[in-house]
């Protein structure tokens, strides 16, 4: 836990700074309770606009903001305090350090974030996005994740109302204050967030979202999580910048594909082909099987195995020679399936262990089985087109 | 052109033998003709069962499959002809030449594969799998490439059907021989492709389709193109095999995503995942970026850039805290701007130069353009959330 004083000295900085400016670089060498002096007395400091900073900070007050936080049920969680998630530090990377992270709701941010996926996406999502947001989001919490997002309309809506209906713990990452609800839409989610779950943002009580905010927030949602999942995105969308800070910050992307008639779907398209060691999902086992521990793999789509499939190639042959209806003899059937006939006797005989075929006096034909069979074949799922009916 | 005696030759190892089997090398070695002498001498080759092709020679007859394919308007295309692909000779890549390919039609084998594009996909195509299956032949052809296919139900047919409509060359390559029309379904659309394209297969005039064959000559398909798009395909499909036969043969391996709700885009998505080298594609020009020319690139699917693209991000944050209505002084957007004076006041006169906002005796505010602008952010294909309003 930090002192006091270093908190309110974060407080201060966060009101008059925007996150992930060069300003972190001073803080990371003098700590901030002397880079607030440093910008009071007018200190040279490296790409940053100190007379700026300072015009703000003549109307900061970093102890008003934590009370002010505190009446609203928030706090300042900074690096140093148990509840700091070690995931930000990796921020530092590129160079967008996080000075501290006011949060509002009843988990601890660095337990939520130990298991998390971010899910993002377009604001106006279609039925087909907001489907496959639950399904992913309600896997996922199921399994005992926790879901990041940012709160605005569209996927990332969906995402947090799966996660809260599946009790999975979820974290709304805003672009203004974290007692300001934004968007207005959505205030009884933020409610129900902020009661169940948690509520955080960089910016400090009372910030009105800003567009250029909307962007430096999104580094935030891609660190919180183990991988972020874009599901829905037009050609051009912030939740591509999301994707764009979880590849920089080596964590895992994964992006949900849909019809490529729909225009929601082209930005998750573009990304695929563009964001290297992008990934497609398409369900919540398959997220678990890139972010989660080693082992935990997906299963395969294939449906199971069918009796033929145990056959060899040679009996395959065979078994495909049989007619249907009319019996044939033995050595018909080995010249129309190509073998000799010491191949296609035991083949005939093993065919028949197994039911596929029946022997008759005038020689050899499908079984009622074998009829089935040739039959499943048929069905959408098979390997193979069908062949000769 | 190769002789007389050569061609019959392979009339006959075509008549007696399955396509892509170790037979292959001794043709490879010793030569068509002195094969079959081999064959009827009962000579010893590896890995061939000598004796079924023994039983099948006694009934074949390569002079009598040729006047019969002759008959039907057909020709068998081999090795050392100028119809030729040279494509095909990739085949011994995967040691599973091809003897030589029946071939009816008008058009040169060869000079139709110079630029192919292979489609396949699920034989029960969903109207979603056809649509696109249509756009993309389409787009192809009128590009002046060839659609190559299996002439099956579903994705098969929807290539062949929009290759036609485009005037385009089509090659079908059948499982059967190629003057029977299989699928009986598809029997006028097979008369379509013999009378302005072509229809190929490995297999002797009269052959039935033989399950096994269809596998065999998935192969054919991947080799006669520069690379194969599969549409849509069912967790257990032939077109995969398609696609990992144009991965072995070293050709692009191209997927169209769909909806991870439709078990017909399954297996499109589990190759998307599986198949290394595998590449997305969503329209014409993404395939011909992938087979063409170098430089055949295709356009970037984002919008054309907005008038605030140009913008630096230091005016950009200047324009995002102009109020909308009510005018406040420069001091104030500088300070919610977060930047010094020195830098907001050129930032607002080189916005008021661009229309953007305007000046009053109480201050700054958007001009009516500014508000387009700002409104034409809000729309699904802007890069941003919304965030001020």
């Amino acid at each position: 836990m930090i002192g006091d004083a270093a908190r309110a000295a974060r407080a201060i900085l966060l009101r008059i700074s925007e996150p992930g400016t060069a300003l972190i670089q001073h803080v990371r060498r003098h700590g901030p309770q002397t880079t607030v002096a440093d910008i009071r007395a007018g200190a040279d400091m490296p790409g940053v606009d100190v007379g700026a900073l300072q015009a703000r900070l003549a109307e900061a007050d970093g102890r008003r903001d934590l009370d002010r936080a505190a009446a609203s049920g928030a706090r300042l969680v900074c690096p140093g305090d148990p509840e700091w998630p070690a995931l930000l530090d990796d921020l530092a990377r590129v160079e967008a350090d996080c000075l501290g992270l006011w949060a509002r709701g009843p988990l601890s941010l660095a337990e939520a974030c130990g298991r998390a996926v971010a899910i993002v996406g377009t604001r106006t999502a279609t039925a087909y996005g907001e489907h496959v947001t639950a399904e992913l989001a309600c896997g996922l919490g199921d399994r005992g994740w926790t879901i990041v997002s940012g709160l605005a309309y569209g996927i990332d809506g969906a995402a947090h109302r799966a996660a809260l209906a599946a009790q999975a713990p979820t974290v709304a990452v805003l672009a203004c204050g974290v007692d300001v609800p934004y968007p207005h839409g959505h205030r009884s989610l933020y409610e129900r967030i902020a009661g169940e779950g948690l509520v955080v943002s960089e910016h400090p009580p009372g910030a009105a979202p800003q567009r250029h905010r909307f962007l430096v927030r999104n580094r935030i949602i891609a660190a919180l999580s183990l991988g972020t999942v874009m599901v829905e995105a037009a050609a051009r969308s912030g939740a591509r910048s999301t994707l764009n800070h979880a590849r920089d910050l080596l964590r895992h992307t994964m992006v949900v594909p849909g019809p490529v008639t729909s225009a929601m779907s082209t930005g998750c398209h573009v990304a695929l082909r563009e964001v290297v060691g992008s990934v497609l999902v398409t369900r919540a086992a398959e997220v678990i099987e890139q972010c989660g521990h080693l082992g935990e793999l997906a299963d395969r789509l294939s449906p199971p195995p069918r009796p033929r499939d145990a056959l060899g190639p040679l009996v395959r042959r065979v078994f495909d020679a049989v007619p249907v209806h009319k019996p044939v003899p033995a050595q018909r059937i080995a010249i129309t399936a190509g073998v000799r006939m010491e191949t296609a006797e035991p083949a005939l005989a093993a065919l028949r262990a197994l039911g596929l075929v029946e022997q008759g006096e005038a020689g050899w034909r499908m079984s009622r089985a074998g009829r089935d069979e040739r039959r499943a074949e048929r069905r959408p799922d098979s390997t193979l087109p069908l062949a000769w009916l």
